[in-house]
């Protein structure tokens, strides 16, 4: 993976390059802060000409380790206004990696509105108009790509969301068969690939490019490692039989699931979505629906699943738990499939189901239509997708959903939405969301994990949680593998180095891995402090700090000074 | 004026004390940056718990010099995010300081949505709930509030769209007579009120406190000198004859009148709007129609009018520059009437007519509605008095209007719309939107006065000049008068220093009277700089660097580095 493919969104010139050493240091989400902070001015408008979209293969993108060709997609955030770094699954990562792609970078934006695809193959790259995908769905992109360029290329795209630069708008991926869709949902990054007229890329990964592993042998016997260890994981045996899903019945136990516009921890449908629920649902409905598939193809844990009708038809692949909450209880809505078609409906108008799920509790606050309106919600979605005035109200998000309708109560971090983690309730996650160089986002060192030996309602010891955890998250989203791959680590960290010694040959201790987590920060928070996005200036909401969470009637009370002090924890480097 | 009303809107609690001499030295738009510096956390949501309202008087206000009674009102700016301190005529201003009032600070937001009146006299203050007013027109709630409280009161208050919590939305006042409408316009305060829940302040000064004067006779002769010089003022004959508008025909020749989304700067139908041909229309049609009226009732400039129809019935009074431009020329509507009508519609849903013209080109330029369609356009103002959606995105203003519809060229700095002079064309403006506490705010320090003297398009010497500019307005803004008041301490300086003697027995040099304003500023920086929000992170937009404007088609080009060191310029103390 040297190639890095620069394409000049307002000239269509399109430069090819091998990367520098230099360059190869960098892979996937620390590719991306490197890009943006050397080449992008921080303070540039997210949908003007001198923001990038940074598309990059993480270190372990070409190899089979279990979970890898996950792939980084970046650039400045226009919701944040700050970095953004989406990590998704689908088969585009992974043939990307085969044709030895390292970066794709869309630079500047064309003059008039365009409607390109950006084809990739082993031999080049080029930009064919493509008049004829202007304004269709997601699915429908998918459906005419493959029509047009073939069976089993990598596809990417964004919906009309994107097309009309709505900030909730994602970048839409999916896998060989267009069974699953795969989202880099967060922070707006479709509007930013529909600003530069790019209405989807095609990765054709018929001829490949051979991957140059430094060492061939030990890389193997590193992959069969990390996939013994897997197989044996107990909570990955889990996430295989119940997907993400699997967490929603503690959450709400614990009482931070985000209710009705993050107005209670607990919801009392939650029983219709809990993974078991759901896996019974799936198979008692028979007919496309299977549970335990992959989101990647090197995948060995495979958490995703294909929720059918009740004549067995696919809905939606797959129900993520964050989707699920953020459209379900978020918006009291209980019923599973009804959450299943409002998701496959984010999922084809081109948007963050996070983002929307939130947007819409927030419209529900402020009586556009009643929590529970389940019918309600599916129209104000469709209504993204047709451009209405209210629909490019909700297809902004929650902020800006916020605003339209004088609500306060809105649950956003740096302008972006919270997603199913109370903030109270699991005070890890409050920290998170709050320091993040992302934003509101679980992605970015998710403390749920945390739960079984600390009290997530303590404020004691939080700030530390959180940057261990966004230290481990920072240098999984570099190596282009799931943040489901720890167990292998945690059981033996030698492995890391291994893989790195494995694949180019670089001697890394664990700690010297680890350590990578720690300078992605750092370059992403020296681009976000010159953006002036930084914790000190983009605050919790306020009414997180004010108004008790039912059940336990708690706030988010950890001290703004100690938020602040979270880049100046030392951690110890000996810890995944 | 030693008299400071503080009205918690969360418990109804009025507490009322007397200003220390520390307390003292400040007035107006100073007092106003001291308590939000003091009091107001810089990074606090702008409609949330911890942002005031402020009400102040400036310096002179309980005098009789020219122009005095103008009234402060400020808060920290929905739409910029920083310091706003407007400045606004009517009647309120001048009975406040008739009951001793320096300041009025509304503090907290209600539990629940209110729609009450803060009622003040000589002897106090108190809430009274007015659900009779909820969802009523400016127009219609000045009747309502006259009918109920008696003639000949001062009154403040907010329309539909600061009820509704929008950004656009303004703070109305008016005279004794209900005839003119002026605006608190800019920066959202009008949603800063809507979030109290305060509807409308009467000031009831049937009953006066004395006014301590330190050397009644000295103010007696220096307010006489001021209205002398103002009087045999050439520049304000003519304003007292053509109104504001008497600058429009020289900015259209000039070519920086925005002109159809800031996208030219003439405009083929500016001759319909120059102070000459708004003037004889206004003789012509009579009736109640009628040129040179006062904004303050000490005025003796008389730049105000009241604009009629064919009939002789008052459309609106009055028709300022900036609105006429911003509705006008920058919608593409050549037709003074139907700016006169839009203009009247802003004054009654209760929004910035500058924020709004800009919303409306931004909405034309995205096709909502053609370029001059004044009839859609009125009907997009009418509908944000209804809160549509449509009315909800065009009432939070441009750079909202813009999100929604995915439009780059749209004209705003920190949020807030830009101006009737386009930065390109004038340049020196261009450093004032760039760099001013306020945002894009024309009246922190108009650079329209320097083309007699100084190339507008030269990038040369703006920075230097805007800094003096900036000085100026801050002090001006202070003492509760008019910027027209300047050729008064222009042709005699003496004045300056002579009145603070009189009023308050202060030796003050020119040049200390003139370093409040540098006060002033450094104060207001301190706040953004806390909150985030300085000409660092929040800049011109990148169109106006890159799109040639015509005729002379010419970029914004003055270097960023340039504005940021407006700070560190140090003035000639003795200009003024």
């Amino acid at each position: 993976m040297k190639r890095i493919i620069r394409v000049n969104t307002r000239t269509g010139e399109i430069k090819e390059s091998i990367a520098t050493p230099e360059e190869r240091r960098y892979a996937g989400r620390y590719y991306i802060a490197k890009v943006l902070l050397d080449e992008v001015p921080p303070t540039c408008e997210p949908l003007g000409r001198y923001n990038k979209l940074i598309i990059s293969s993480g270190y372990f993108a070409d190899t089979n380790l279990s979970t890898s060709g996950r792939i980084s997609i970046g650039g400045k955030s226009p919701l944040t206004g700050g970095v953004k770094e989406c990590n998704s699954g689908g088969s585009a990562g992974k043939k990307l990696a085969r044709i030895g792609v390292k970066a794709v970078i869309l630079e500047d934006i064309p003059e008039r509105d365009q409607t390109r695809v950006l084809y990739i193959d082993a031999d080049g790259a080029r930009l064919i108009d493509a008049p004829y995908l202007k304004g269709k769905l997601v699915s429908e992109t998918f459906e005419l790509l493959r029509k047009e360029f073939g069976e089993r290329k990598g596809f990417i795209c964004i919906g009309p969301a994107g097309e009309m630069k709505l900030y909730g708008a994602g970048i839409a991926l999916t896998d060989d068969k267009l069974e699953q869709v795969r989202y880099a949902a967060r922070g707006g990054l479709g509007a930013v690939m529909g600003s530069k007229g790019i209405k989807a890329i095609v990765i054709d990964d018929s001829k490949v490019v051979e991957p140059d592993y430094h060492d061939p042998e030990l890389l193997k016997e590193v992959v069969k490692e990390v996939a013994k260890i897997l197989r044996e994981d107990p909570k990955s045996q889990n996430r295989r039989k119940y997907g993400t899903l699997d967490i929603l019945e503690m959450v709400n136990k614990l009482g931070f699931l985000p209710t009705r516009n993050f107005s209670s921890g607990q919801f009392e449908y939650a029983d219709n979505f809990t993974g078991p629920a759901v896996a019974e649902l799936i198979r008692k409905r028979g007919g496309c629906g299977r549970s335990g598939t992959q989101c990647v193809p090197s995948c060995t844990i495979m958490c995703s699943h294909v929720f059918p009708n009740e004549k067995g038809e696919k809905i939606v692949a797959t129900l993520q738990y964050e989707s699920v909450v953020l459209l379900g209880p978020n918006c009291g809505i209980g019923d599973v499939d009804a959450v299943a078609e409002l998701n496959r409906l984010c999922n084809d108008v081109g948007v963050d189901t996070i983002e929307i799920g939130a947007a819409i509790g927030v419209a529900m606050e402020a009586g556009v239509i009643e929590f529970g309106d389940a019918e309600g919600a599916k129209s104000l979605v469709r209504q993204i997708g047709e451009g209405t005035y209210l629909g490019r109200i909700i297809g902004n998000g929650a902020a800006f959903t916020g605003q339209a309708f004088g609500v306060r109560r809105v649950p956003v971090v740096k302008g972006q939405a919270i997603p199913a983690y109370d903030p109270r309730g699991l005070k890890g996650n409050g920290v998170l969301y709050a320091t993040s160089t992302m934003g509101a986002d679980h992605t970015a060192g998710n403390a749920f994990e945390t739960v079984r030996y600390h009290d997530p309602l303590s404020k004691e010891g939080q700030v530390r949680i959180s940057r261990q955890l966004q230290i481990r998250a920072a240098l999984i989203d570099s190596m282009g593998v799931c943040l489901f791959i720890r167990p292998a680590f945690i059981k033996n960290p030698d492995l890391l180095g291994a893989l790195f010694k494995a694949r180019y040959g670089w001697d890394l201790s664990f700690k010297d891995a680890k350590h990578i987590g720690v300078e992605v920060l750092d370059t992403e928070r020296k681009f976000n402090e010159l953006a002036g996005v930084s914790e000190k200036f983009r605050r919790m909401p306020e009414f997180m700090r004010e108004e008790p969470l039912p059940p336990h009637n708690v706030v988010f009370d950890i001290p703004q000074e100690e938020l602040e002090g979270i880049w100046e924890i030392e951690m110890d480097p000996n810890i995944f």
